[in-house]
């Protein structure tokens, strides 16, 4: 049964965090399950709220897919050597993303020497100096690896996660219950057109 | 300065209160505050995860806007007489919204009694059972009151929020910046068009 670690640190953009999750947690009687994993056992929001954490990082290493949240405090993050070595991502037996500033993180630990990201326009000149090329578009994927930006790209990191562990059936249920009421069809296209494009090279 | 409580019960629905209270604190450098507010200290949601409210009931009755989250166990919220009657709202003076089966926290103080409403597809029997006829849209408004349906609706409760209390410039600058990228125009008319449909009076 697929696990998933949604990594949330303290300074958390709510809306990144708790969509991908959600979106995620549609599916748990299939047997896919998300948890907010964060680094102390509370974390407070940017915008002030408070959190309990579901799981700790231990937990990352154990999870099958790593999503990795944003927030107002990433660049603390990526100076934290202690905080980084607690996150050993492994894209050869892990389906990784990062939305919007998580970015930073997969730049920090290599995970995008070889590939370009998305980012939300706050983080992008900090993603570009870690080295990495960022494109115009909400929502990229190769292999493994996937970035979204812009807080509510976190339901194509939702879709992507499902579709990669139970299938695109599934992601297409998950999207449909959570889009707007009369908006189902048009959502799930939408979001699995950002999929399709998101996940062709783009031309450079 | 107007404050927004984002009312939000235990087994609630993470989408719904997150995505509407993160839109709105896009706006607090121009004084508009989204607070979750909870009928205990902390609330734990219907995927587990435990929360501390920033506010409790005692802030409904002072707050400016009131939008009423949705969760698993709204049918409970509705049955406890002095949970309900620590909901106070006024529509003479106050800005009502309702997320899904907040609707029928609305229904149940009798602020439907003379419009219809939005829901999710899963509240929608309770709501009609409760008397309010749904309508098959995800957002629908008549003067000081609204409600959307489907989770991702959420950014229109969030959108009018602003819109009524701002002005149409700050709500359209905060869908902005949540849209995915390179998707933000899109979906700044998408909101817009949901709400200026469903601020149109349907035709029985």
């Amino acid at each position: 049964m697929p696990q998933v670690a949604v990594v949330t640190f303290d300074g958390f953009n709510e809306i990144d965090s708790f969509v991908a999750a959600a979106i995620v947690n549609r599916c748990r009687k299939q047997g896919l399950t998300a948890y907010i994993t964060t680094p102390t056992p509370t974390v407070t929001s940017m915008n002030g709220v408070e959190i309990t954490g579901q799981r700790s990082l231990e937990f990352v290493p154990e999870a099958d897919v790593v999503l990795i949240g944003s927030g107002i405090k990433t660049r603390d993050v990526v100076a934290d050597d202690a905080l980084i070595d607690a996150l050993p991502l492994d894209p050869s037996r892990q389906l990784i993303g990062a939305q919007c500033s998580g970015a930073l993180v997969l730049a920090r630990l290599g995970l995008l020497d070889d590939m370009p990201a998305c980012t939300d326009v706050t983080s992008r000149p900090w993603v570009e100096a870690a080295g990495v090329e960022v494109l115009d578009a909400p929502f990229h994927a190769r292999g493994t690896i996937a970035t979204a930006g812009g807080c509510l790209a976190a339901q194509y990191l939702g879709a992507w996660t499902i579709s990669r562990t139970l299938g695109e059936a599934s992601a297409r249920a998950a999207i449909d219950y959570v889009a707007p009421v009369g908006e189902q069809r048009a959502t799930v296209e939408r979001v699995f057109a950002a999929l399709r494009a998101g996940e062709r090279e783009p031309v450079s």
